[in-house]
């Protein structure tokens, strides 16, 4: 009796899993087969200062947690108060990306993890000197030591730590995966009219997958040239090809809510501005006012649970740490 | 039966209780009749970096609670990468101090939090542009009428609630806590013979009271003068009496492992300089190898229970919030 019951519930539940195997945009899973020893000294490092030559930006700084993996600025703050050349991508679901950046140069998130360390412009340290703080600092010696099960600090283990830690940020539970996995009260009638907006005008075509985007690369700029004092080519600055120009990753649309300004020169402040922008220069289309906030409405129902986690504390520095040079 | 048994265990705990009230350093209590709405609302304006102009620094930058409530920088990092004037420091245990900043400027937490916001060398904000900024965040709109029982921000509010979030940032149950509550086994001999130093070589006029110093302003180098580039005259700033120049608020010894480098100029990188420092200027007395070791273990054993808690999710600003300026 109690085999029959359970194998009702299955087929109840069948339906609605092809719900959301048809549609252009999945479920966020939420993280696994996590090394949870790598992630919880990656997540130290994340938010350690001592990985940038002032000791005074971490990961965090730009990836903010508290503000959807964003800093909520057009541009970064970098060392010096450099003004940062590009908008930064949110962290969150980064790791469902095809590869990391906006123009794609780095394969996966270990290898993001090492540029922003050595960048001049952003933490303006060296791989080196990153990792001789570190060794000199006991608590994270033994803690690299028990997760790795030898001696030493490299970079290699670093990024791989900070990796871990971020494959962990994905932000499953939003209303419009409810509504993906058979949930027909989780989004008004305005907000499934926006999806359905969103897909029949083309915006799937490059916002899809589990991010809602991340999957390609395309062209900023599609059927009107976009107009910004930005420099930055996109994808042509990997490839060399003409062809990349101005072609960036598709930014995902999860927890977009949280993660303005918007594009890759952080331009556009709204998500209705971004709404329309988009609309004209990719596809050609002026959306009205009812369906960009239609449109509006269902990108807000894409905010997930965001990570949820106690503040690491960090080990101490010791006497011979090197010091951080804010101000040489 | 019951109550006889009861009656015993008071007796019991008596001695202990009566070891640390004679005692010049007290226990750390827990945080007691806290207003957790305000402390909770306090928690999301401490890590909100859109109190500041460039909507980049927060309380938490200078008083990072994943770094004993300090930057560990010799002097903070403030909007457009100003140098500070000052070491900035713990937040941790601060509402344990007669007044606030290092020359007691602020009477209390209240009065502090209102500071940095509208400093121009650190978050180079005004109160009026701060408030704007909340009150155009749906969020904030919400939870300050939800915690004061009436519609409207203002910097009253504001610093009423992130004084209320730092008066939960104490740090009980330290080993030095523990020995001093009763357990003998809680301290080591050498740690147990270095408070003995620190008592009898006079380091306790100074620090004394729960947060072992913030009870009283004393002149920095009452022995000898303390060579420093440092402009700072400390008390002398406040109230314009020559006696008390060059006199500063005790900074409290509680996790002082974690809260690097020490005074007021950040000068002293290692505990050992410190404390070597300390007896010289303020003692006259030189330390031995030995007594330097025996003070430092000591003082390593106040390191209490860190602050834990979920990092804040912070509010979405809305269309209308006014825009960061970084780079302005």
């Amino acid at each position: 009796m109690k085999l029959k019951v359970l194998a009702a519930a299955l087929v109840a539940v069948a339906p609605s899993t092809a719900v959301f195997a048809s549609e252009p945009i999945q479920p966020i899973r939420p993280a696994q087969e996590i090394n949870l020893a790598q992630a919880e000294l990656g997540k130290k490092l994340y938010f350690d200062p001592r990985l940038s030559k002032s000791g005074f930006i971490s990961c965090n700084s730009c990836h903010n947690l508290s503000m959807g993996g964003s800093d909520n600025l057009r541009t970064s703050i970098g060392h010096n108060w450099q003004e940062g050349p590009i908008n930064s991508p949110t962290v969150l679901n980064s790791s469902l990306s095809v590869a990391q950046f906006w123009d794609g140069r780095a394969a996966d998130l270990k290898e993001q993890a090492g540029g922003p360390i050595a960048n001049p412009g952003e933490m303006a340290f060296t791989h080196t000197l990153a990792t001789s703080v570190l060794e000199s600092i006991p608590g994270y010696v033994n803690e690299f030591k028990l997760v790795y099960g030898e001696d030493g600090i490299d970079i290699d283990k670093v990024t791989e730590a900070i990796a871990e830690f971020e494959k962990t940020l994905v932000t499953p539970n939003s209303r419009f995966d409810k509504w993906l996995l058979g949930d027909q009260n989780a989004l008004s009638a305005d907000e499934v009219a926006g999806y359905e907006l969103f897909k029949n005008s083309g915006c799937v075509a490059c916002h899809n997958g589990a991010a809602a985007g991340g999957t390609t690369f395309q062209k900023m700029g599609l059927v009107e040239p976009y107009q910004t004092d930005n420099p930055a080519e996109g994808r042509y600055a990997v490839t060399g090809k003409d062809a990349d120009r101005f072609s960036f990753k598709v930014p995902t649309l999860r927890n977009v809510e949280l993660t303005y300004p918007y594009f890759h020169d952080g331009a556009a402040w709204s998500l209705e501005e971004a709404v329309n922008t988009m609309g004209r220069i990719q596809l050609g289309k002026n959306f009205t006012p009812e369906e960009n906030a239609q449109i509006v409405a269902f990108l807000k129902s894409m905010t997930g649970d965001q990570p949820s986690f106690a503040m690491p504390i960090l080990p101490p520095s010791a006497a011979n740490t090197p010091q951080p040079q804010p101000f040489d």
